[in-house]
């Protein structure tokens, strides 16, 4: 263990957004972490402490204009926070320097390019990349992350999913065929953008299902289960918007090929040496709020025997878990750290 | 027409809880309503417009101690605005005198009495007049509702989910056997009970599901569902609790037997006389806050041809169309007028 | 009374805010308008239906482009929902047209032209025509109101704070030099605009003030203090920002000359008359949501004798005693009807 | 330092209230706590971290019955949580025993027992302790805190008021007979209590004032500013209910005798070293989301020239810097531990 590194300097492209605010509370507050830049196109000049209003008195850098040489002189790591079609036209740059990256956004998650092309609607800058990245759920891939140079974090949807449904697809436990994920996120998943769609006085006191003709979400979760399962999946994913700040909750059906598996079981086992995956006792459902601001993802299994139905309950963080926790869960694992440092905040009640 | 009566005296017992108040409102703004009769255990002698401060300046009227025989010398028709358990022990003597009642609790909704003492938890004391409730979900019952002296108001839940499902149901367009509701409730389908669970420190910013082992509106709704489908239905069925105050929504998940079927064209013949189903056109989804204080139910069809599965979204205000406002819409049925008189205020915006 | 008309063509130019929604909400249930146009420069030619979901069922019409001799030729009254700096570049072509015009927007409150540009900050397009605006405020402007031709009417914190200290000031009960308006309001009134301080994950579960050094709606406050008040006011107005989407609340400060006088009595004879003005019993707090969707005002009078200081607390909603359901009620009283004509609606509760 | 002890064991008694569940949360993440035994008496026998759900995974303690023998027996340092009226009757016995006491609630924060008695609606049953207490602001009380061996906390809205006006009032910069506090807290202030008043379906979307005619906490405020001021103080309090869950937003109104004062001066020179006093710089707004969950109180000053009036707004967390973050604050004085130990978290944003 001696070449454990005790400190690293990092690197943020792109935190004027929701991602980018958590992901900069994370690593202030992160023992081994020492935030060297953080660039914004738009804010350049900007203190983050006037920019982001908790952050005073923490944090004494400006935005700077993203700069691929700065960035590499500077940092042992760098993340990128951004909306996707931005990291895939810097990462070629990024790679041929001694720069480790976590990128938030979607640009390398997909494997299959033609497929990513159509979800995004934009043609791949840096297709022969994408074979370099390692997906970011450390539930599944702990040992890739460990020495990846370039890690494509999972997204929020995908995250709370797969933990999900994962125990049961691996072990064939379900009929892979028949999965329905109905999922609801809070509104900070929409991020930090000007629509009238995501104004306080449209979302207030209200709610929707969205997205059920294609969520970009959709081919990650199946390329995640189809990964893990034998047999190839059919999901048919709803999203809905809900009116909290933070939060997902997955409310997963499928049908189990035989009732009388002990379920609880097989997820505590599955996720009994995970540090944050938490599998409620029976009968207990999770809250979002309960996982506010922690990189928790907590699990109800509730079989309905009476329909021949079970139902699977998951909440996330969106921002954390689903995002910016992850990535620094990622981090710790990259650099051999204790995978809980710095993610150890317990989450306000209320 | 000439027996069309222009004007009715009715009395309501129970008005402290919140379907109650929902249907004040309306009643007081109905042109064809002589509100004459208010009755409450807890709350006698308060000044009703004491108690709900939206009604001062328009009800002058005090809560009385519930008394059959003043009600019926009183009352054209009688609401039920209790909990459940509570009119049964009134129905048979209000039944002895000439006076209609609608209940929109749930004594009288199942006519399978062990499953209805099953589900409640306590044995019924009136089962011999079972029989004579009419279920009072217009768009199904509609003919019965006219003649009904006793009228069972349709649950909350169970309006939304078997409005989403009669139509595919009725001409077995699909299986009856796989069907999946998972609905989202705004907190006033809690009630006006004082309990921690229902505190806004609890519940605001915060999301989570309930009841996924039983929920009392299951059996109600399988019973109306059976009642249109040739063949048996199951139905598993996930109730959720949204931060807002009022409002249903409900995700259905069905597999239809065709998929060439133009299921929307079905939606809309189907409810093309109903004049509180509104059938969205395609790719429009439903908002909850659309519908808040009125009583229209908007239904929208979304089919996901790959994966195979026809999701129907339906919303609802669930103290109006799922309480207050179908029980008004009952009576304007059961009293030959306009279906509509009293229930036309459109929502607020936003 | 003969000439009182029945019913008239009304015009809206601007209705794809919050305050041309809640006018168009007010004006499609009242029963002498017929709606004959609807304007809008950005989405001329979209069904009103399909942006304004409430209305799906309730409106025909489609947006048009504004111009003024269509909106004369077909409109007895035309108002204006724009934001400030629009209806002044056509009120004097409209002037000219045998049309009325109530206007909501800010451009004629101001008698005082210099202050109205120093505050809007543009020219005044059309000064000329300013002194012919008679200000809408019924409970001070009433007779008047009943013969414009061009309404101004008054904004929603002034509506709040003029309510809440005319009956003083015209008696000069208080200092008129001392006078303090707290106010907060929902963030309907902040407008249907798309900026990032406006979203959900903004002002979610959070509160601030704004507008310390200088709100627009503070001289036509003073200008209206001015009028009924012997001596010149003095007032300090600072306004919040509420996590609540309609509603403001006034918290009023003033030191009373005499604190033997009755000023329960004094507010209850002022207001006696007054069909939207509701004066509590004594210890009673008005909510925003008990006036929520309606056009009712809420005052109560908390007198404070340790301290010297009168506290007047009032509520009112924003998009409709602050804005549309105060232009119906001037529409109301210019044409001689019932004042309180398609404005009966009860809040929800809850 | 070699008496600085470097670590202590702690108990609580009543942690089943809000102000309790952030102190377990706060304790549970400090450095040098050992947390030994948490009482309750409605639930003693239940799992902490079954009661609170995000304590699952970070405490295994059980709550039990109060017992003064074993608290002194297991305990340093003794917090009460507990709501009025409750300390006063075990404080004896714990002042006989060798533990030191911080209680959160109000039972010794008020020197005059005659007015806490009149206030608090009972006989105060230790009145001969109350002298000793020390009162728990550090801004003002540090010296005493250190050697305290009964602090009493200050309550939430006496942290915020207190924080806005003492700088003036210590350098009698303004008139002390003109004073008010609008204020403004979120809805955990009222407690984890089971009454209808605090729903979400009665609080939600809604704002209202209360307690104009009389609040317990503002003889605390007035002790409190009379302790610092040369001249008596006269205030008037009006606090208001937001629908939030946390932060306390005061506005404070006070005349200046001298307006050519450099009042932001004032404050950043009174607040240099402390390290929860955030002074704005000129022209931004606090916002409650700023603090939440953190012991930090955000102030701004904001002189209004033109009428004469300076006005302060002041934020803060009711239940951290408003109850248990102050109370932990206290306690690293007690210890002559670093002040801001275990209060280092980053506000969430959004």
């Amino acid at each position: 263990m001696s070449k454990v590194k005790e400190s690293i300097k990092v690197g943020v492209i792109g935190a004027t957004g929701y991602t980018g605010s958590e992901l900069l509370r994370l690593l202030l507050q992160h023992a081994n972490v020492q935030l060297s830049m953080v660039t914004s196109r738009s804010d350049a000049g900007v203190s983050i402490a006037d920019y982001w209003p908790n952050l005073r008195g923490r944090c004494d850098l400006t935005f700077v204009l993203p700069d691929v040489d700065r960035l590499a002189d500077n940092c042992d790591l760098v993340y990128f926070a951004t909306p996707h079609a931005v990291s895939m036209h810097m990462m070629r740059e990024l790679m041929n320097r001694d720069v480790r990256v976590i990128d938030l956004s979607a640009d390398f998650r997909l494997r299959d390019i033609p497929l990513w092309e159509k979800w995004y609607g934009v043609e791949h800058a840096c297709p022969e990349v994408v074979a370099q990245a390692v997906y970011g759920l450390p539930e599944v891939n702990r040992d890739k992350i460990r020495d990846a140079k370039l890690l494509a974090c999972a997204g929020c949807y995908p995250t709370a999913v797969q933990l999900g449904l994962i125990p049961l697809l691996e072990q064939s436990l379900i009929d892979p065929q028949d999965l329905i994920a109905n999922v609801a996120s809070g509104v900070s998943g929409a991020g930090r953008q000007a629509k009238v769609a995501n104004l306080f006085a449209e979302l207030s006191d209200n709610f929707k299902a969205y997205g059920v003709s294609g969520h970009r979400h959709l081919p990650e979760i199946v390329q995640g289960l189809d990964d893990v399962s034998p047999e190839k999946v059919n999901l048919t994913f709803v999203p809905h918007l809900l009116p909290i700040i933070r939060g997902i909750h997955a409310t997963l059906y499928c049908k189990p090929k035989d009732f009388s598996i002990d379920f609880q079981s097989v997820f505590e086992q599955r996720y009994k040496n995970e540090p944050f995956v938490d599998v409620l006792p029976v009968g207990v459902y999770p809250e979002t709020r309960s996982v506010k601001g922690t990189n928790v993802c907590r699990i109800s299994v509730q079989p309905v025997e009476d329909s021949g139905v079970l139902v699977i309950l998951v909440v996330e963080d969106n921002l954390t878990k689903g995002a910016a926790g992850q990535a620094v869960q990622a981090m710790n694992i990259m650099y051999d750290w204790d995978e809980t440092l710095g993610l150890n905040d317990i989450a306000l009640m209320p």
